[in-house]
């Protein structure tokens, strides 16, 4: 997970409020530690910390803190630990008054590989992270090597594996960046005068900015006092070792985004509502009634029920003062507070056959107790229907999805998990059902579900 | 508004968790201060303090602070300021081991009467909260008068008038206490060892404890070594002057209890459905979607969609990392953030007849915003339903309504408001309506839309 | 240890920033917590917290917290343990307004006696401290009992035992109350309008107050409306078990009073300096310089200079910014950081016979480091001089000292000690000796040197 | 004033609690804030605040902060303001694993022109702090300018005008210099293993170093994997226009320096003793009794008694919670709290005729408070003997000294300031007799006192 922003205000007014702004609307995306860095035409300065957006930035001004040019971050901690060195933006500070600040979401595949060339080269890192890694590429070319930074980015995009969407500053510039197979979504917009990149578009709606595009596969767009230029990738199938297409991280429909977020070109909403309107034309159970786990199924219960026939319910009201489970990194803290978090209706759940919603299992857990909680509400019978396929296999590419043999996927068959999970029965979206209802360009990475990753991953993901 | 919550373990076990538990699953109403006080046989000690549950007690027990019998409350300040002095539980102590702490959720209407009476008799007070006035009330008579504690709580009850669902800790009994009108919901339930008292039944079921009932209007109920002790109010028509019936406040239907908590009788969930119904029924206009304000109106516009068949649509994403609008007591604040909160689904609204769904419209200003942002988004007409009749009266009881002049409903019609709103129809639930998809015992408190107030209010709201 | 304040304002202007004054210039007394209570008149309010004076009263005004009453404490922790709940002012509340607020210094000896009394009336504790007993004795005693505060106070002291130096607050009235034996100092004085009591007059300094006598043993003074009243004890010989004369605590001369304090009737500093002018008369040794152990020592090595003739130097310097090494209650912060907070001077002890005074020895622990130190320093030889005699016993009356058997005083003669501490030679002062020093009445505890109690200590230190 | 440390340990063994201990004997140099860089044979890492050093590092090792090469610094700040930005050490970072940390004590006088220098080549300024300006001149001319860091530093030395002791850490180095004047104290001593540079030799002794030399007029130390290599300047004359001797601000004798330290050669103390004795021997009037201003001034006065046979007395009580008021930058904290700070001792003024010891006069208006307060506590004569000259110039060497307008020397005669200070007499030792006092190589800067500045001062002290 984690988000990045990046913004250029073409007046040079301050832009620090939108891009605490933007980062509050994609805090869903990183709990863990969030940071921006400003430019102010010739000075970046960075400010950043562990905490929510509102800790880590109180909403008064801080003092000698502002700039026209800005890069943030949310950090979910899927790679390094949570110390503050691994907390983003990052920074390269020379004398020479050339400061650049990188903010970055995805993983990459090659980590220890690059990082051992540029340590031959004598760069040297503070942390572990990701981000840090491809700043210093970039630098390093730039810097030492000499040429433009467009030039020390492709330079970039040749060696570095993996998925990256970023945000560089420069003193007086901002630079998106996106790798060739576009894994993590970016996108751009503009009102005119503000230019806002973003992981999701409700960083845009909050700044009141026009959505434009997605930052494409492997380009680099520059937003500069001359305006905004696209850099579309040269030759982006090369740097896909001859791949013609990319492949977006079909998560971010299925769980990460927010719905009313645009991602690879569709409106998450109405990508769940199709997910729904699948699992309703393949059902084979009688139901009476459609619940989805709330929030991040809602949609997919709303479009079987629409699809369907099947009256909606809300018969799971959630406690909203807690965060969402997912979010905590490690399985004790995401075990925690089932029942503190759900509270079902019994009213909505008596004596009535109940199709389940939720939109995917990874360790079965939550799911598990919640299929109980719900028998225990009086549920006639249980049956659980999934937005997403089987998920059988690890994700290299920024999806805090655990190893594989934690997986319930990987460790039994769907008959074996319907038992596990206590419910009456148990059905996926299949792997074509979910690309049609994702729509967009069609390209995405599947690989959680087929295992088929979008180039050979050579590193072991617990080398780091 | 402000929750109250109180416990007593008949195995003597500590209940210092479930009580931290059950004020978190009220924490809705109220997030402005909290505080429990645990009494363990003997002697009664209270931990208080401003901010969240979650942040007064941290996660881990406290020093020196067990014991089986408790009173919490989560505080959302209607009354006095937000000093800590006026943070409850309050406490009496004297040199007799004789100890007791009191949490109450309701306003009082002869505040400054009663305690003048007191305070002639030498009785001092420390703010000028309505639980210390119940308590110093009860502890006077109790302690100076030399009467049971019973016959001290049915003294308070003819003197004290208004609203108050209180419980009492002795240092090892517990008493639920509520008002002969029954204004704010008091429930009581148990597991058999484990008796738990609250404002809403969530905080039952996080302690997997059975509702029993309602605590009646005027009655008593006593927890202790010998058991549940119910002790009717024998004359609660008299200390009603003559009337035969209670006064529920119908606002905990209408937005303040959560969807999953029974209220009067009625689970809030289906009373919002009917709401959503009888407003269906009342349709005068073709309408294409139905969309909530989520999410205090979500069964509001989920009841409305059945009922008609309207399709129902997420059209509004609510970020939740914001808290409740309504929850921030003064008006600066509950502007802030509109934006922030919500963002509408240009997918959903985008040439749309739209039936926006509201609980109530208080003072106007979000839904105004809301009304022109889903134009903005592309609705080619915006008509709001409000789940409640036009709210014309202020509360004396404890709603945290404005004067009346700051009410849109006191100073403009309806087809004022709807102007004002900028939208293309507005309709309300009437009064008969909301009675009826209410039901329970039928006996409700509507006088903030009908000015018809249990009895007669003499004091002024700003004179305290 | 410990240090109380009272205060009375004839004009009935606000106390609270004389009390926090005086309070920080007993800070030596307790830096573990501290605490005020202040009357308006009517209402007894307090504030407490662990830590620094400056840290627990920041220097701005606490929001509802004034009056022309006062009663504050500085705490060092012989009693009881580091909670908040024996932190004082202990205070005692009714329905009354009658508010009562205690602050003690000084170990009672009787505590679990007078205590399982007062339980079997139905008295209760919140904690296990002295301070709260004394309050609790004449609370019941005034409350219930129906006598007059001064009567109340008669009869606490018939049957309570030990050091108490209290100042009790009521609505619109402050009572300073010392023990029969006079343990711990307890002094008072005025401006005409501003009364103030306190363990040590740098506090009446502080607030520009004429000390006016020490409060006599056995003798309660009351500061009201109507002036200063004074209430000898009608028959302390008595309540003394017919013993004629006081037992000033002779450690207050020793080392605990700031030199500028008048304890017992004599400056501290002066007795300091007839101290070290003793050990010069009895001086057997040829020595080049005289060195205190700074700086609680810095006037008896000056005593001792002047009477001899030897100069005197700063040979060690030390750090102020830590605190006073003593003050700390266990033994592992007791050791921590000799070395931090003492530097030796070369120049002052090279080739030197150096006599190093201190002002006691406890465990040794320091000593012993300090004297290698010099030693290190280049020392010709260091003889140790000692303001007190050998401390062979445990006080039961409010100093610090360990268990008998850690001090070393107790397990070893002196040549032991001057051996384990590698001294040359280790001389103290007589028991004659320090209570000629010492003058005032004459009329001194001495039992940590003598064993020789002023009364029987029945109940074991260790047992509370 | 501010402190530096550098420390090297030839073990690899981690420094950062000498560091930190090191830091802590400083403090008296600087409570604004402190921080420390460490290196650990490849990377710098840094962690500064605002606080004393005990606030800023607590008492447990930091995460992944340790090293065996370490520069620290206290601050007090005389340049820029109290921002994070300007708290040392500062770093420069680099890709090439060249990273650089440096500390520094002393102010610069032509900052400006060389900041304006090095502006025109490209180098980035954050904050304004000297330190700041020397590490980016050397790291400008060693990184960009491939010279050794040595080179860099001689460069440096040619431009950079003013008073710098300074420590710098490279990855596996550490380097101690120190401007040509040797202005500022800095020394060095070494176990064998450790290494340790400091402003001031109880830093050393804390670590159990022994003091091997300071660091000479312009010299640079270089402390290695290799060991200790000396790098005397080559021609120090040139760099100081010529002049054949250094100067060394003779403050740090009279005020700053603590009385255990050894600067310029001296002991303090002896140096503190022999101003003492010189007043004494020009004393002029009939004296009863010597008393210092503690505790800078105890050795000064014990110094005039032992010359004179006048008793000394510890006549003003000092309330160590409070710190030195010096210390504190803005006059309205400078006043506050005489009277909190020092009480008088009535049996020492007495009647007597006094010789009040202070050290210097800057503005006099605490000495003129305590002229007051020892002549209402009874003094006879209040004579002021103070161990330094008339200050009459402002520093621009990094003493806190206040404009030249508001030093009270530059505005009035002796006997004005007599008159204003309402002694009977007023003397101070002369500038010869300083120099005498101070001894070491006799080369001071007393341009306080003269006017007579080591070189021209181009730029304005309020510039800045």
């Amino acid at each position: 997970m984690c988000g990045v922003i990046g913004l250029f205000h073409a007046g040079e007014e301050d832009v620090f409020p939108d891009a605490v702004n933007g980062l509050f609307q994609m805090q869903h995306r990183g709990q863990d530690a969030c940071g921006i860095a400003l430019a102010d035409g010739r000075i970046v300065r960075h400010h950043k910390g562990i905490g929510h957006v509102r800790e880590v930035f109180p909403s008064r001004p801080l003092p000698d803190f502002s700039g026209f040019v800005a890069t943030g971050h949310v950090r979910y901690p899927t790679q390094g630990d949570n110390r503050v060195r691994n907390t983003q933006p990052h920074v390269v500070s020379t004398l020479r008054g050339t400061n650049l600040a990188l903010s970055s979401n995805g993983d990459l595949t090659n980590y220890h590989t690059v990082r051992a060339r540029l340590e031959e080269k004598g760069v040297d890192f503070l942390g572990t992270n990701d981000a840090e890694l491809i700043l210093k590429f970039i630098a390093w070319e730039h810097l030492e090597g000499g040429c433009s930074l467009l030039e020390a980015i492709r330079r970039m995009q040749r060696e570095v594996r993996g998925a990256y969407s970023a945000t560089l500053v420069t003193g007086d510039a901002l630079y998106a960046i996106r790798d060739p197979w576009a894994l993590r979504p970016l996108c751009f917009g503009t009102s005119g005068v503000l230019h806002v990149v973003a992981s999701e578009t409700p960083a845009l709606d909050i700044a009141r900015v026009d959505l434009v595009d997605e930052v494409g596969a492997g380009e680099v767009v520059h937003f500069g006092r001359e305006g905004i230029t696209r850099h579309p990738h040269p030759d982006v199938a090369s740097v896909r070792h001859g791949s013609p297409v990319p492949a977006h991280c079909i998560f971010e429909h299925v769980y990460f985004s927010r719905p009313d977020s645009i991602a690879f070109g569709e409106r998450v909403y109405d990508v769940r509502r199709r997910i729904g309107a699948w699992l309703a034309r393949h059902e084979d159970e009688a139901i009476d009634v459609v619940v989805p786990v709330p929030d991040s199924s809602n949609a997919i219960a709303l479009g079987y029920a629409h699809e369907s026939g099947v009256p909606f319910e809300f018969g799971l009201i959630r406690n909203h003062y807690v965060g969402r489970t997912f979010i905590h990194p490690d399985q004790a803290r995401r075990d925690d507070g089932v029942k503190q978090k759900f509270n079902p209706l019994r009213s909505v759940f008596k004596g009535r056959r109940v199709a389940l919603v939720d939109d995917s299992i990874v360790r079965g857990t939550t799911l598990r107790k919640l299929t109980r909680m719900v028998r225990a509400a009086g549920a006639a019978e249980v049956h659980l229907r999934i937005g997403s396929p089987v998920t059988r296999h690890s994700c290299f590419y920024g999806v805090d999805t655990p190893d594989a043999e934690a997986l319930i996927g990987s460790r039994m068959d769907e008959a074996g998990i319907c038992a596990h999970l206590t419910a009456d029965s148990l059905r996926y979206i299949s792997v074509e059902g979910l690309r049609e209802a994702a729509a967009g360009d069609g390209h995405f990475c599947m690989a959680c579900f087929t295992g088929e990753y979008p180039e050979p991953v050579r590193e072991q993901k617990a080398s780091k």
